[in-house]
Order: structure tokens, then sequence, then C-alpha cells
């Protein structure tokens, strides 16, 4: 038999698991990233644990193929290098070579939100599609485009940032310095901030029962509380959702998807924020597209980050 | 010697030419499409035209070595038909065979827009690059996608239908059927419907001393008297950049071009219509993407049809 390995890393945990050839998990392990320690600690405390993951499976080294990893960031794929990953304080870093110097076996790397995608196009929601386009609504907004099993990345490998368009000149600040980005609405800490500064403007809500500080709303809570009757939550989440709508009516022309996977935390209010999202679609869309593409939740929740990692890698493996 | 027959099939005129492998014109002609005489009749004067020139150029038949053709509308190249051609009045039609019937080579078809940008892409201002965005600003907007060398096309083949996004609710009634699409203001017609709009409004402008019906007003004519200082035609022009710069700000995160190559007559208005809309782009893109794409005009003007129509066909052929 023949394994990958898949690797999720992030700011604040690293996911490492072993999979089949069709993206089944055998064993898996998280633990804290300490980005803190540095990137060669970093490294070899993934190159630990894939080692102890081998063996806990009990499958022999020689057999283990190939290691894909997810990166935040903006991640060189074709040079095996972490360009930018601002969580991990990474810069420049020749990540493949250095975990191939550590495990013997070839690395691949790309940006995990790519890879997330490429796991749901591959053994997730996107399966039996041709044209995937998925979105994660998290802390921020990311998407990419899986077109026949290849991923989208465009030049410097920056296609996918959506996120980042201004869509509301007096909305809230973003992370990258602007004002009103996407994302700013149209993720989960943005879901939760809607809410938060509507009640601390003096709007009532079922929230304000439910949580003596409005600081600890969050985006899960907006939806609970939309189901329980909550007219402001539910006004957060259509406004959202709508939002997420007409950045999707640029996106539908541009790459005509057959399938848009949804994913993330923010993703959970599933209907409560798919619905307006798709009635603002549909008013926008030319009658050509409507109704042409499948709008699905992700399927493989937090674990699509390492079976698209490990999965992307058998292909590339394949490839070379 | 290996040559390609090109040919650009528009709703007025059909265009036919032989060229070499690298995009030189040998000979062309142009004639009226007549679509009322009906798609055999059609497809029989392209092959006769087609015979024609090879006769005037004194090429021996054998090394005609393929033909493409670009068809406006939905056409399935996979299946060589043409699926629906509203000037034409064609539905259904598997050109590719019949062509091939009359003329006994291998006939490729696509859209006008794609094998248009293609061309611009493999011959043309996007020549060099690897990630092509092309615009046609005509009667209508549309737009294609060449991926290194490749033509995205999507889902049922409909990418590119930017221009029936809607961007102005209370704007001009678009042909699709809809208010306010982006092609009622980004197109030659529009920019011409916007001044002749205003002028009836009461605005004044130069345009009212040389027209003596506003309705005589082209684009061109809108370009030229904003060089001659007419405010009104400059507020038209920065207006339609503007429009333009903040539909590109989707499109740019979505796909990452390395260069956008802007073509058809409303392009003629060069940096008048380019400026303002670089300017509201560079505003509204994240600071990874600024600068990192070259805006073109395009540059093999009323040809790239022909020319891109030829270079594809040849490229299916030596795949297939």
């Amino acid at each position: 038999m023949k394994y990958a390995v898949g690797v999720d890393v992030g700011g604040t945990n690293i996911e490492c698991g072993i999979l089949d050839e069709i993206g089944n998990i055998l064993v898996k392990r998280k633990f804290p990233t300490r980005s803190e320690q540095g990137v060669d600690a970093i490294l070899e405390s993934i190159a630990l644990t894939i080692e102890q993951l081998r063996e806990d499976a009990g499958i022999p080294a020689d057999e283990i193929e190939v290691i894909g990893l997810g990166i935040p960031g903006l991640v060189d794929p074709e040079a095996g290098v972490s360009l930018r990953a601002v969580n991990l304080n990474w810069n420049q870093i020749p990540v493949a070579a250095k975990l191939r110097g550590l495990t013997g076996k070839p690395v691949f790397i790309d940006n995990d939100v790519r890879l997330y995608i490429y796991g749901e196009a591959a053994a997730g929601a996107g399966r039996g599609y041709d044209y995937v386009y998925g979105i994660t609504i998290g802390t921020g907004l990311a998407a990419a485009f899986v077109q026949r099993g290849e991923i989208h990345r465009g030049h410097r490998f920056m296609a996918g940032e959506i996120g980042h368009v201004p869509v509301n000149p007096t909305g809230f600040a973003c992370g990258c310095g602007r004002t009103g980005c996407l994302e700013t609405i149209v993720s989960a800490t943005g879901i939760a901030k809607q809410a938060r500064t509507r009640i601390e403007q003096g709007e009532t809500s079922l929230l304000q029962e439910w949580f003596a500080d409005v600081k600890d709303i969050r985006s899960s809570d907006v939806s609970r509380a939309c189901l329980a009757g909550d007219a402001l939550s539910r006004d957060v989440l259509e406004q959202t959702g709508r939002e997420l709508g007409r950045a999707l009516a640029w996106v539908v022309p541009t790459l005509s998807p057959d399938v848009i996977v949804i994913g993330g935390g923010g993703a959970l209010a599933g209907e409560l924020l798919f619905e307006p999202m798709k009635d603002e679609l549909n008013n926008l869309l030319l009658q050509d597209y409507r109704n042409h593409f499948a709008i699905k939740s992700a399927e493989l929740g937090d674990h699509a980050g390492i079976i698209g990692s490990a999965l992307w890698a058998l292909q590339c493996n394949k490839q070379a």
C-alpha cells in the first residue's frame, strides 16, 4: 500500500495525518504551533509527529510516498517556498527542501485555503464537479478555484484574495489597513462584529440576554439567536449573505463554476446565510447562469486541510 | 510550409484569412454575412472564399492544415457546435462538421471574443504573459481568460459574460432585458448613449455644435470632444473608466492576471478611459496586486479574430 502525509499548518495549531490514496485518514494528531520557536523547530516537530503517527499505524517507512503541506499566506508551490506567512513570522522559507531533508520524502507545499478547497474538490462537496469555486468564511474570507483537478493560482500565486475588495467605504477597519473590505462583513469575525456593533449602537437583541459582555458574542451565537427568533441576528446574517451574493455575481461570470463550495466556521450558519446569498445572486446573474451551478456546504470539516494536502501531494508526485 | 485559415464570423460581416504558423496574414477577405440566407449558404460562402484565397496566394491545397472559426454567442468547442448565436439565428448548428464536409480540413470553432483574446495572447498585446485577461469594449462588453495558452471556458462554456452584472439599478435598459448592466455603461454603445442622454437631459456639450441630431453621436466622437476640451465628454469617459475599474477590482483577485488587454472600438478612447479605470482599480486593490500586472491596448486591431482563430486551430490540431 501507498500512503501520503497531509499537514495543515496554522498560526495556532498544526494538524498532521496519514492518509490512504483515496483520502481516508488512518491516524492524525494536532499540536500547538508555537511559532516563536522558529521554523526549524516547527519542521522538526512535524517530522517527529509524522514518524510517531507512522509507527502508531504500523506502516512501513517505505510505504509513505509523499508529504503535502498547507501553509497560510503567500506560497510558491513551484519552488516549495513559503514566501510570507505573517502569523508564523515566515519569510522566504524553503519549507519543502527543509522538510525533505528531515524526512527523506518528497514534499509539496501550497497555500492552506487552496489545499482545503482542493480536498473538498477531490473528496468532499466538490467531488464529481469540473469547476469548483470554494470559499472559506473564517477569521477572514478567502477563495480558491480548482478546475478539473488543477489548482488555479494566477500570477505570483495570488489568485483568491477576494476578501479585500472594499464594499463599504464607511464600514469596519480591515486588517489590511483599509476600510470596509468584503471580509470585514463576510467572515465569522465580521458576523460577530456586526451584531456587537449594532447592539452597542442601541439596537436590542436576544444576544444581550445571553451575554453580559457583547465582546463574548461569536458568529455561532448569532446563528443560534437567529434560530431562536432574534430579528437583529436574522438581519445580520441576511446582510452578510447578500453581500456575499453581490461578490459572487462577479465571480460566477468570470469563472463559470459548476459548484460553489462554502466552508469555514462562518459557513455553519448554513441556509441562514445561503438563502439571502442565493436570492441576491439570482437577482444579479444573467438568466443563463442561474440555477446552472450548485451551492454546497463543505463536507470534510476541519480535516479538509490534511485531506487536500495529502491528495494534492499524491497528484504532484504522480506528475513529477 | 503549413498554413491555417482563420475565420471571424460576425452578424454583419465575415472575415477570412490564410495565415502562416506564426500568425502572419498572407491573404484575407471580408464579405457580408447575410444571415437570412441560412447557415448552409453561409458556410458554402466561407468554403468558397477559402478556396479563392488559397488560389490567390498560390498555396497548394495540402498545405492548408486546419481551419479555425470564431462565432458569436454560445459555442461548444468540444462538440464543434454553435449552441446559440442570436444575430445569426443559429441554434445547435454542427458548424465544425459541416465546414469539414465542405473543405475536407479539420475545423475548430469557439466563441469569437475568446479567439480574439487568444490572438492577442498568442501574437499581440498579451504575448509573453502567462495569465492574459482580455476585454472587448464594443457594441457590448465581453471578456476571456487565457492561461498559459489555454482558453478558460468554464461550465457550459459560459465564462466571460461580465457585461451583464447590474451596476446601476436606475440605469439604461440592457439588451438582456434587465436594467443597468455593466455593458450599458462600459461599451462603445454605452459611452455614446451616456453622452446623448445627458445632452437630452439639458447638459451642454461641444457635441451639440458638431451634431444637429444627438442620435448621430458615436463613442469615437465622445473621445474626440474630450480631447477638444469638452467637460461632459471627459466626465462620460471618466465615469465609464471608473465603472470598469470597479468591475476589474473583482476580476483581478479572482484570476490574478499578469496582463489585462483591452480591445474593441470603445478601447480606442485609450488613456481617456484607462486613466480613471486604473485610478479606481488602484484605490480598490489590495496592495499586493497593485502594479503587479500590465494594462495594455489590444495590438492586432480588427484582425485579432482571424489571427486568434487560425493560431488556436493550429494548436488544437497539434494536440489532437
